[in-house]
C-alpha cells in the first residue's frame, strides 16, 4: 500500500475543507453594512497576505539558491514547496475564516446553535488544510526521491521560514493595531471596543486573523511536518528499508487525520448547548479514535505496543500542558484571581503578580515534557539501543500533534467568534447578537490560551525530536557540556529567545506608535469623524500595520537562520548542538512564561469587568488594563516566536548540517 | 613559603579592616536625635542578624550532621567554618556599616570630601573582612588536611548557605519594608521619602544594610571562596604533589588582597572632588597591581605566561561585564531615556519598554563571559587537555574575583551613603547636608549597578568552574546532550531560576502586604501620628520584616538544596551536571534580565525627577514610578537571588558527589 493510504487521507482533509467552506459561503452573510465591514477585513487580510508574499517570494528564491548550491537540488525542490504548501494553507484558512466570521454574526442573528456550527467550520477548513498539505507534501516527496526521507529536511525547513515570518509578522500586526485602537480610541477618545469610529478598528479586526489564524496555523503546520520528519529521518536510518516500518509516522498522521475529520464532524453536528462541551466532545473523539488506531497500527508495523506507549505519552502530555495552561490562565482557578485581587494596589503589584505565576506555571509543563522524553525514549528500549530510544522521542512528537487538525480547527475558532462580535457591534445588530457572539468568543479565549500552550509543548518536542535527527546527520556521538564550546553554545542558545524577545517586543512598540499617530491625526483632521459623519480611514491603518509588520520581521527572521549557521561555521556541529539545546531549553521556557502571564493578565481584566474588585473603570480595572496590555505583546507576539524560533534553529541546522560538517568550526580550529 | 603568605595577607586584610572601623568609631556620630535614629537602625539590622543566625545555628547543625553521616568529619568541620566565617564577615561588615552611616551625615556637615572617605572606609570594612577570613579559612584548611583541597568543598558550601539566607532573606526584607514604606506613606499619606513619621522607616533603612551590604557581602563572599575552591581542586589533581603550582590560586587571592589595601587607600585619600572618580581611581589600580603581580606570579610559578593570560581575560570580563551593565541602567544612556519616554503613553509602554531593555541586556555579558570561556580554556592548551583548559576557566573566575575586597568596598559604599541620606533628612539637618549626602547617593546608584553586574558574571564564572570540579569528583568522561536524563536535567535546571524568581517575587509581596497594613495601622490608632508629635512604633515594622524575611527564605532555600540532591538520586551524576549546565545558563540570563531592567525603571524614574519628560509629579513619572516598583523585587529580591542559586546548586552537587556516585540514579536504574 506505501504511500497510498497518506495521499488518500491528506485528500480526504482537502476535500472535507473544501465542503466546508462550500457550505460556508452559501451561507447568508447579513445586510449591507455587514458586507461592507467584513468586505474591509476580508480585503486588509488579504492584501496583507499578498504583500507578505511577495516579501516571501524573493525570500524562497534567494534561500532555494543557496539550498541548491550548498547542498542539493532536491533539498531546494522541497523547500520552495513546503514554503508553498505552508503559504496555501494559510491563505485556504485565511480566505475561509474572514468569509466565516461575517456569517457567524448573522447566524448569531438565530440563536448560538448555527453560529457556533459556521465558525467552527471555518477553523476547520484552516485545520484540515494543514494536515492535508502536510501529509500530501511529505509523501509525495519522500517518494519521488525514492522513498527516501533525506532530501525532506528541505520540506520542514521551508514550511519554517514561512511560519517565522507568518507569526512574527503576524504577531506584530495584531498587536500594533490593537495597543493602537486601544491606546487612542479606548483611552484617549474614550469609545468602546470595535467601534467603527475607529479608523483602526479594521485593522484590529485583520489582525487577529493574520496573528491567531494565519500565523497559528503556520506554527502548527511546522510543528506537524516537523515532528514527521524527525521520524522518519530517524526510522530510515533504524529500518534499512523495511518500507512499512519507515512509514509507520506517515501512516499514523493518516490514522490522525480521520480522527480529526470525525471528532470535526461531531463537534460540528454536536446539539449541547454549551459550546466549550461541543468542542471538548470532538477533541475527545479524535484523541480516542487516534490511541486506539495507534494501538493497532503499533502491533501490526513492530508486533509489539512499544510504539503505541510512545504516542500515547505524547497525546498524554500535549493534553496535560493545555489543561495545565488554562488552570493558569482562566479565571475559575487561583491565580487569574489573584492578580485580579492585587490589581486593587494599583498596576506596580498587578505586574509583579502575573509575572511570579507566569514564571511559577513554567514548573509543570516542563516536568511534564521531561516524563515525556524519558517515557517515549526507555519505553522503545533507549537502555540499550539510543537511536531506538530516540526515535521514541520522535514518535511522542508525531502522536502529540496526531490531532492537530482538530487542535487548530478550535484554535481558529476563536478569532473567527471574535471577529464575528466585532462585526456585529460596528454594523449595530441588536444586542441580543452580541451576546451570542460573546459566549462563543470567550470560549474562543479559553481554546486559545489551550491552544498556545499545546503550541509550545509540540514545539519543544518537535525541537527535541529534530535534533535528534541533527545529531545522527552531523554524525555525532555525543554533544558534551564539559566541551566548552558546547557549553558556549548552550550559553549563546540560551540567550537567543531573549534577544528574541525584545527585539520582537520592540517592534510592537515602534509599530503600535506609528499607528498611534495616524489613529490621532484622523481624529483631528477628518471632520465630522466622531459624530459618526465622516468616513474614518481604514484603509490607512491596515496599510500602517502591514508595512510595520512586513519591516519589523526582517532582523529577528535573518537572526534566527545566520546565527546557528555562523556558530556552526565558527565553532562547528558540536558548540551548534549546544546552541539548539540551549535555545529549546530556555526558548520553551520563555515562551510558557509569556504565553501565560498574558494569558493571566487579560483574563484578569476580564474578570474584573464581570464585576470583580469594583468592576469596570475602578481603579483595580485601570491597574488591570495596565497588566492586559504588558500581556499582548507578551502572550502574541513574543511568545508564539519562541516556537518558531527553536524549531527553525534546529531546521536550519539539520539542513545545513552536511556543510557545517564539513566546512564548520573554523575559529575553533584557531583556537587548537 | 606554602601557606604562609595567604595567611599574612589574610591577617593583613583583617588588621586593615579593624583599623579602618576604629577609625570610624572616633568619629562624631552627632546630635542626639541623629543618635537616636542611628542607633535604631543598628538595633533594628543587629536584632535581624541575631534573628537569621538563630535560625542557621540549627541549619548548620543538621547540615554538619548530615555531611558527617554521609561524607566525612573532614567535610562536615570545613562546612561549620564557611558558615561561620561568612556570618562573621556579614556581622563586621554590618556593625561597621551601621555606625559609618551616621558619621557620614554628621561629616557631610563640613562637605564631602570627609563624607565620602568615612563612607567608603565603613563599605572597606567588609570588603575586607569578605578576603581577609575568606583566604585565611581555606588556607587553614587546605593546610590542616594534609595540603588537600578535597575537603574545602565543605567551607564553599556553608559559605553558600549563608549566602542564600542572606540574600534570599535580605532581599525580602529590603524590599518588604521598601514598598510598605513608599505605597502607604509617599503614595497614600503623601509624606516624603525618609520622614520620621513613617513607621517603616526605620525598617526600610536596616533593609538596605540587610540586602545590599550583609547580603551582597554574602553572595561576593561565595563567589571568591567558590572560584578559588575551584581552582584549588582541579590544581590538586593536575599537579599531583607541586605545592607552588597547587597553592597558586591562593597565592594570586593573596596579591589581589595586598592590590585591594592599595586601591582602598587610594580611593580614601583621593582628593578628587568627584567621588566617582575617586571610586574609579581606587579600583583601576587595585586592577594594575593584580595584572602586574599576576604577570610575574604566572612566570615563576608556570614557566610561561598563559596562566597570566586566563586571568587576565577574567578580570578584563569582569570589568566589561560591569560596563555594559552601566550603559543600560545608567541615565546617560539611551535605555534609561527611552524607557522615560515611553512612560508619558503611561505604565504599560514603560514596563513593556524596560522589560525588552532587560532582555536586550544579556545578549552582550553572554558573549563576554563566553569569550572568556574559549579564551582561558585553550591559552591554557584545553585542545590537547583538558583538565588544564578547564583549569584556565578556573583560574579566569579567580582572576575576575582578586579585587572582590575593593568591589564589596565600592558597592558596601552605597548603602551607607544612602542611610546617611536618610538620617540627614529624619534628624532635620540642614538642606546643604542632604545635598552631599545626595551627590554621594547618586554614585552609589550607579556602583550599585555594576557590581550586580560583576556579582552575575563572577557567580556565572564561579559556578562554571565548580561545574569542572564537579565532573572530575564524579568522574564523568563527558555530560552528554544526546543522553536523554542529561537533556532532562537541563530542561529541568532550567525552569529552577524561574520558579526560584516567582517564589521570591511572592514572598515579596506578602512580606510587603502584612508591612503595608500595620504601617496604616498605625496612621489610624497612634495619636497625633501625622503630626510629629506621636511616635511611631518603629521596632514592630522592623520585626515584620525581620519575621517575614526568615519565614520566606525557607522554601526557596530548601528548594536550591533538595531538587539537585534528589535529581542525582532519582538520575543519576550525569542528569545532575545536566541540571547545572542548564540552570546555570538560564540563571545567569534571568539574574541579568531582572537586574537591569530593575536598574534601568529606577533610573529612568529617577531621570524624569531630574525634570525629564514634565518632571515630577507628571503622568510620566507616575508611570515610571510603576515601573520603579516593579523594578524593586527583580534588581534587589528575584535577580540576586538567582547568583545564590547556581552557586549554590553546583556546589552542593560537588560536596555530595561521592554520595550521588555511589547511590543514584535509582530511578535511571528502573528505567533500564
Amino acid at each position: 500500500m506505501g504511500i497510498t493510504l497518506p495521499i488518500i487521507c491528506g485528500l480526504l482533509a482537502l476535500i472535507f475543507a473544501f465542503i466546508l467552506s462550500t457550505g460556508i459561503a452559501k451561507e447568508d452573510s447579513g445586510n449591507d453594512r455587514m458586507k461592507e465591514i467584513s468586505g474591509y477585513i476580508h480585503e486588509g487580510a488579504m492584501a496583507f497576505l499578498m504583500r507578505e508574499y511577495k516579501y516571501l517570494a524573493g525570500f524562497i528564491v534567494v534561500v532555494a539558491i543557496v539550498i541548491f548550491a550548498a547542498i542539493d537540488y532536491k533539498t531546494a525542490i522541497c523547500f520552495v514547496f513546503g514554503a508553498v504548501f505552508s503559504i496555501l494553507a494559510g491563505y485556504f484558512g485565511m480566505n475561509v475564516a474572514t468569509k466565516a466570521n461575517v456569517r457567524t454574526a448573522q447566524a448569531a442573528r438565530d440563536g448560538q446553535s448555527k453560529a457556533l456550527k459556521i465558525a467552527f467550520s471555518g477553523g476547520a477548513v484552516m485545520g484540515m488544510s494543514v494536515v492535508g498539505l502536510g501529509v500530501i507534501g511529505l509523501t509525495i516527496f519522500y517518494w519521488v526521491f525514492g522513498n527516501n526521507p533525506e532530501f525532506i529536511t528541505g520540506f520542514g525547513l521551508g514550511a519554517s521560514s514561512i511560519a517565522l515570518f507568518a507569526r512574527v509578522g503576524g504577531g506584530i500586526y495584531t498587536k500594533a493595531a490593537d495597543v493602537g485602537a486601544d491606546l487612542v480610541g479606548k483611552v484617549e477618545a474614550g469609545i468602546p471596543e470595535d467601534d467603527p469610529r475607529n479608523p483602526a478598528v479594521i485593522a484590529d479586526n485583520v489582525g487577529d486573523n493574520v496573528g491567531d489564524v494565519a500565523g497559528m496555523g503556520a506554527d502548527l503546520f511546522e510543528s506537524y511536518v516537523g515532528s514527521i520528519i524527525s521520524a522518519l529521518t530517524l526510522g530510515y536510518f533504524l529500518f534499512s528499508g523495511d518500507q512499512p516500518k519507515i512509514m509507520f509516522p506517515l501512516v499514523l498522521a493518516s490514522i490522525g487525520i480521520l480522527a480529526s475529520i470525525i471528532g470535526t464532524i461531531f463537534a460540528r453536528n454536536s446539539k449541547n448547548a454549551s459550546p466549550q462541551k461541543a468542542l471538548n466532545a470532538g477533541t475527545y473523539i479524535g484523541g480516542i479514535l487516534v490511541i486506539i488506531g495507534s494501538f493497532i497500527l503499533s502491533n501490526q508495523t513492530f508486533g509489539d505496543y512499544k510504539a503505541f506507549g510512545a504516542i500515547l505519552a505524547g497525546l498524554v502530555v500535549g493534553i496535560l500542558i493545555g489543561k495545565v495552561t488554562e488552570i493558569y490562565t482562566a479565571d475559575q482557578y487561583k491565580s487569574v484571581k489573584r492578580i485580579a485581587k492585587q490589581s486593587e494596589t494599583g498596576p506596580a503589584t498587578t505586574i509583579i503578580t502575573g509575572f511570579a505565576v507566569g514564571m511559577y506555571s513554567t514548573m509543570i509543563p516542563i516536568i511534564l515534557i521531561c516524563i515525556g522524553i524519558l517515557f517515549s525514549f526507555y519505553i522503545m528500549g533507549g537502555a540499550s539501543n539510543v537511536s531506538m530510544g530516540l526515535y521514541g522521542i520522535s514518535l511522542a512528537a508525531v502522536g502529540m500533534l496526531s490531532t492537530t487538525g482538530l487542535v487548530v480547527a478550535v484554535d481558529a475558532y476563536g478569532p473567527i467568534a471574535d471577529n464575528a462580535g466585532g462585526i456585529a457591534e460596528m454594523s449595530e445588530l441588536p444586542h441580543s447578537v452580541r451576546e451570542v457572539t460573546d459566549k462563543l468568543d470567550s470560549v474562543g479565549n479559553t481554546t486559545a490560551a489551550i491552544g498556545k500552550g499545546f503550541a509550545i509543548g509540540s514545539a519543544a518536542l518537535t525541537a527535541l525530536a529534530l535534533f535528534a535527527s541533527y545529531a545522527q546527520a552531523t554524525e555525532l556521538k555525543s554533544i558534551d557540556l564539559l566541551t566548552p564550546v558546547t557549553l558556549v553554545g548552550v550559553l549563546i542558545g540560551a540567550m537567543l529567545p531573549f534577544l528574541f524577545g525584545a527585539l520582537t517586543m520592540e517592534s510592537v512598540g515602534k509599530a503600535a506608535n506609528e499607528m498611534i499617530e495616524e489613529v490621532r491625526r484622523q481624529f483631528k483632521t477628518i471632520p465630522g469623524i466622531m459624530e459618526g459623519k465622516g468616513k474614518p480611514d481604514y484603509k490607512k491603518c491596515v496599510d500602517i500595520s502591514t508595512a510595520a509588520a512586513l519591516k519589523e520581521m526582517i532582523l529577528p527572521g535573518i537572526l534566527a537562520i545566520i546565527v546557528p549557521l555562523a556558530i556552526g561555521m565558527l565553532l562547528g556541529v558540536e558548540a551548534l548542538g549546544g546552541l539548539i539545546g540551549g535555545a529549546v531549553a530556555s526558548g520553551v521556557l520563555v515562551a510558557i512564561l509569556m504565553a501565560n502571564a498574558g494569558g493571566a493578565w487579560d483574563n484578569a481584566k476580564k474578570y474584573i469587568e464581570g464585576g470583580a474588585h469594583g468592576g469596570k473603570g475602578s481603579d483595580a480595572h485601570k491597574a488591570a488594563v495596565v497588566g492586559d496590555t504588558v500581556g499582548d505583546p507578551f502572550k502574541d507576539t513574543s511568545g508564539p516566536a519562541m516556537n518558531i524560533l527553536i524549531k527553525l534553529m534546529t531546521i536550519v541546522s539539520l539542513v545545513f548540517a552536511p556543510v557545517i560538517l564539513q566546512y564548520g568550526g573554523i575559529l575553533l580550529n584557531l583556537l587548537k
